[in-house]
């Protein structure tokens, strides 16, 4: 059995994570944290989580104490936290699955811009494997720090990688239009994120400025082996949870449709949680929300190509993404606990 | 007073149509047909509508014979039944503002693809003038047969215009992403309209090929004097009314933020009915909801314009803009009944 | 014209009155007071709201400052604001419309237990009328000081007065169910009114502790000149606006459905802003929203009648209700600026 | 194994049915009937179910003469359907679960008025068992036939039950208010369902005519072994799923708020799939929606209870009670494949 901890798992993600964990055959909970329901039963909050349900939240900074008497922890925690714990949970030689963004860009200069702190770990960030496994499966074995990716940059990304590796479009015109449930924005009791706020409207958000466009660029830079900049435009749906994300594309001169599927039947053709579809207009959020899957599809004309992707951004983009990491990270296999 | 006759006022945006021209000072709303409320008083269907209430809807053919009577016809009617209507109601003398698709096209031969009918009026198409007042408002007060934009074309067509005509983005690059709430899809008894298929989803639809594709490319070529060809991709949002609409161009080289916020200034400073926001984060569905303004804003960085659009899709999308056209059409106030 | 001070002008309410008054024929706003938007013009909360859209935002103690200028305050501030400054105003000589609870019950010891606090102002609600001009039109002439029904107190009363009155129902049988729209709860930015605990849900609060309740039975014990006590459980929708209320009466032996027909008939039949319908079933919140009607409808079986009751909460079960009291205290035609 | 099939695949029961039985450990399907999807996989509709998800939809004709093979046919089809339908299963010696109404009221005289047509299968009516395990539990064990319960019957008679078997209300007194998610009027392609007339609505539907009155009736009554007619009035909820049901009773003399908890705990404490609330507002939809749980909590004052209870209409109200209902008709522990 992986024996786990959860630091932060009264947030969102931390809580589906919570309930992945207590279904999953392989993992033993040791210990959850949360400074908010301290002290009560995860099942008071989480029904039908067996053995799971009987733990009781600890505080963070009890679980960073109950950590070495496990394998693994999450931290489900904002950047910031992450940044600050994860280097003494990995000194315990525990391995670190990092929900945050704390770890994921290459770049420790970046930080400030796009996180407004100085990172002081430039060594775990060199360290850390980007637990996107469709992507980057080799090398999450041995990882002892994953970055577990965001909610926007794991859609982006899977939607336009295939057609960058293969030159099928011109990596200066990715143009990516995206928009997520209120769960992405965290609990929050902000009048921004108001049910009168929210409901029956759209509106972006952190336009140019969303920290998950320098992870997306990347994400697929490196995947593509090519610059790749993209222009990400995120919005805030009035739902609960879900991504759909529409990249557009100008085509590579002559490249046809067929081209296109055939790099995504290349790229994900033997993938078990991602599903191809016909065409972008059939992917959608409801597809895939409650699931760990990913839809993926795309549409051409004679020079553009628009790719959408639809994940529940709490799960595949969160939570079972993490937990596809921990099954890779100790050898279980990818799917385990997830389907 | 204007006398105005509706065809088609069971629609979403003939129902605002008919709730505006009955509150309208100087209109007298001589019949409203409806083949599904044929015999029904309209104050049984529109609340405190006044004496338009005590009308009674007739049936669409009523309406034409009506017509000899009014000065002006609305037609809110599918782009195939205006197409047949037009040319009739013309050739009585009286004036037609026509809210569908089927006069806006100035290249007939698009219609097949975009519209899936041939065009028999290219004389009328020719004479047409295209009813957004903020890009086009000469020419309007001469107008006989007038095409009322469509809701996403002049969400788009408002956000990139001022940017193109003063050459401040790259006319190739322009790639517009919008979503409208679900009554811009007309009234409809399918399952994919259903609550259950809408709510709590997202997704994109007519990918590539949505007819107010031409229309946007032809409005901003028009506008700025210079090709134009956009990608645009329409989304459905689980939400009743409005439309957001976010337009992504590369900027030409050397230009500022500052320009373009003096491109919108200038365009629309003195416009009544838009409202300019300081951010393309500032622009939402909820704040022009149930109102006949647009509310636009932009947000740069180095290299990149988004241009954010809000409107109702079924008043300045639809109802609100014919009366503005209408109110041109006769020598009155622009906004004589709508604020 | 009427001129007129709001104190409180940024709550949903205090909105709603606000855009009214600003499109009342006969009202002049002098000021408006808000501590949150003080120093913002009007006009950029609100759009087209005229001359009172360049009026700015004043504090709360300003208002009463300027209350001197002013025939009439309303006060849309919670209870005890609204306890502390009526005395204030009505001492300058300004009428008083107040939108809260605070001068509502006439038995001033049930303050504590329903309003939590103290009332000090016995001989004010003593002399206070009841806003509610379809049951007590009678006497809001000479009126100094309304007392503004609450949203469901209106809703449940109006579908229930009539049958009490016309001894058809049993009165001890009285239970109502309502529920509301958001917007009920005021300006909240808590977690239990986020988007993420609204959407997708529905439960009953205040349950037989809600202050309505004792403002029902004095509204419907005082009409039908009986003593009645109902059960009144509210619940929250995940909806904005609105109000339904099915309430369900035990009828009195050998009464008909023909009889409760005919007693809505007879207490509405001429009421310009009530509507009746034929059933209950046929009695919806969108018939109502954005309006100031009601829509009241009623059905039967051997034993029971249900009576159904639809308005939108900041409008006749706030705002626009205390525009009709406005009219009837100045000699107004009761539906001024309202239809 | 248990084999089974299900007829009626493609309504929203009968996936929630076919992905519960997917997941269940001693369930081995034999066979899933859609008219609508015949010939497809039922991956493509129900991602994630494994082996059942490569079997293909076959006609419901084709279901019934499958159903040889198989120890249980679920029949998630309209009442009259599986009016038709049962007999011939049964004759094959097969047990059905079936989740209409067509076996529920005992007395079929009341089929004509409550479901429109006459029932010609009274002895089998007579042989159902009523499938509601936490009230009715002995019997089901030997049972052929499985009338499963309604989804608002199940949440109202849960609510009830004990408090009338314990006699502290007054029987004649039960007033039942309700509302549903949309999913509770099943797949429906009319404008009544569509996005634009439910979402912000609520309105009250069937109001004194509802099926399901005389199912709860029958239900209280036989289990508190005393004749009760309530009054129900069920409403529609702009959401997917989800019950939650308000009940008033009148208390008896004497009888105290510990009672009344003590008569849940007593009737509840031990249900696997149970949870008791502190109070009646602690009781929510969001705490249930896709789970096999029911919530349930009470409030009292001097003279009346309100119980409440929530469920999702498609598990409890359907699927997951059904799933309960066939795992104790073969023996097997009653939340196998739920929990």
């Amino acid at each position: 059995m992986i024996r786990a901890g959860i630091i932060g798992a009264s947030g969102y993600s931390g809580m589906e994570l919570t309930r992945l964990l207590a279904g999953h055959p392989q993992v033993s909970v040791g210990f959850v944290t949360s400074d908010r329901w301290g002290g009560q039963a995860v099942g008071a909050q989480l029904p039908l989580t067996g053995k799971v349900g009987a733990l009781k939240y600890v505080s963070n900074g009890d679980g960073v104490s109950a950590a070495k008497d496990v394998d693994v922890v999450f931290l489900a925690t904002p950047a910031e936290t992450s940044h600050e714990l994860a280097p003494k949970l990995l000194a315990l030689g525990v391995r670190v699955v990092d929900l945050s963004g704390a770890f994921r860009l290459k770049d420790v200069a970046q930080y400030p811009k796009w996180y407004a702190y100085e990172h002081r770990h430039a060594e775990l960030v060199a360290a850390a494997s980007y637990g996107l496994p469709e992507l980057f499966r080799a090398g999450l074995a041995q990882a002892k720090l994953v970055a577990n990716p965001g909610c926007y940059a794991t859609a982006a990304a899977l939607s336009v990688a295939p057609l960058l590796k293969a030159k099928l479009v011109d990596p200066a015109s990715v143009v990516i239009s995206a928009a997520s449930g209120v769960s992405g924005a965290g609990r929050k009791a902000t009048e921004d994120f108001s049910f009168m706020e929210v409901d029956s409207d759209l509106r972006a958000y952190r336009v140019l400025k969303h920290q998950h466009t320098p992870e997306i660029d990347q994400t697929v830079s490196t995947y593509a082996a090519q610059a790749v900049r993209v222009v990400f435009t995120p919005h805030l749906l009035p739902m609960k949870r879900g991504i759909l994300s529409t990249a557009v594309c100008r085509l590579s001169p002559g490249v046809t449709a067929e081209q296109v599927q055939a790099a995504f039947t290349q790229a994900y053709g033997a993938e078990p949680l991602i599903r191809l579809a016909s065409s972008a207009d059939a992917v959608r959020i409801a597809s895939v929300v409650n699931t760990p899957l990913t839809q993926l599809g795309a549409s051409c004309d004679d020079r553009t190509v628009v790719a959408a992707a639809a994940l529940d951004n709490l799960l595949k983009g969160a939570a079972s993404q993490a937990v596809q990491n921990v099954n890779l990270l100790f050898g279980r296999p990818e799917t385990e606990g997830l389907v």
